[in-house]
């Protein structure tokens, strides 16, 4: 039986170990579906799925992505080293866990049986612009994420692994030219998806209470 | 019975027509704690959630909002009737159906029971700016928009009904002070939620094939 929505919510982790067997192409297009559903501004519905599959694609992302996350991760060791106080023995080995993760990942990118790039085409974006002319983010980027939220949530309840990275954009210029994406779309998303090697389980997030404010910021109000 | 997974997704409209009547306040925790379940860099868990209920609270955030929203619908009639070719009549329809939707929800925005406002917290940024130092948009929401998705697919399974809107971003300075967000916290979404007037029902969207390519731009493929 399909779990339910809460279920597929509470054990939606990220997936960064893929088998490499192959998605049959109608469980696909029901994950990309459930994609579309998502809400844009005024229905706009920007998105457009690149579907990667060809080896010899997948493989030059992998090798751009693993130099881009080497880059990434040693930036973020640096930064890990200079932390006042250092963190806690917890918290450092569960960093490395998610650096092997990381790593795993980025070697084994080209393995997983497809590769989401996920797109925005151009809007009218003269409506999305402040007095200063610049971009307001977050009217934009709402109307893409939420759908990325139902393929990530369709994947689970299909039993199916993914991962949201946005590394990717360290590279977007490459990878434009390489599949042939107008300048004037956006990729605002990167997905491995595959069936997964470990379980799904659940997630370890901060207590709800302790980040929702009441009529104001910070007035914190106990769970009864 | 909770409805599946994927019967959520393809009733999930925006409601901009709700009640007034209470929302228990623990149905008000399991929406935002469905929330905390999304995805983040780094697990970073950006989210902050303002409950906005004080009546007067609310009607300052509506007459903001109306404000906004009388030029917003402006500006979008007179973008349309310099459109070429002009839209056809049941384009024009469903715009001012639309139009009407959104002006009854600017009208009565402070009746609904609450107002969430989703906001984000400063992160280490330094690794989400590009060469030139501009901030890699996708990257930072990215962490955010998948939460509130969350809450709008939790709503809908829990029989609320709710609306993602980002118009506050043209008064955001206001409503942070009224509010004492701090300068560097983002208000990424703002969403009126409530019992709804109206009903679920299916969603209108591009067929899946049309926005689907596959190994390169505009490689489409008949779905079988």
């Amino acid at each position: 039986m399909e779990p339910g929505l809460f279920e597929i919510m509470y054990s939606l982790r990220a997936m960064r170990r893929l088998k490499p067997d192959r998605v049959p192409e109608d469980v696909v297009w029901k994950v990309l579906e459930a994609g579309t559903m998502a809400p844009s501004g005024g229905n706009s519905q920007p998105w457009r799925f690149v579907v990667l599959q060809d080896p010899e694609v997948k493989r030059f992302v992998q090798e751009c992505y693993l130099r881009a996350l080497r880059v990434y991760l040693q930036a973020g060791a640096e930064a890990a080293a200079r932390r006042q106080p250092p963190p806690s023995p917890d918290e450092t080995a569960r960093q490395m866990r998610t650096r092997d993760a990381a790593l795993h990942l980025g070697e084994h990118l080209h393995e997983a049986p497809l590769l989401l790039l996920v797109c925005m085409v151009q809007r009218d974006l003269s409506l999305l612009r402040d007095a200063q002319g610049n971009l307001r983010g977050p009217a934009v980027y709402s109307s893409i994420f939420p759908a990325v939220q139902n393929i990530l949530l369709a994947c689970r309840a299909l039993g199916l692994g993914a991962t949201l990275t946005t590394l990717h954009l360290a590279f977007e210029g490459q990878i434009k030219e390489r599949l042939g994406i107008p300048a004037d779309v956006e990729t605002v998303a990167m997905l491995p998806i595959g069936y997964p090697l470990g379980r799904f389980g659940p997630t370890r997030r901060a207590r709800v209470e302790d980040v929702t404010y009441w009529d104001g910021w910070n007035q914190l109000r106990a769970r009864r």
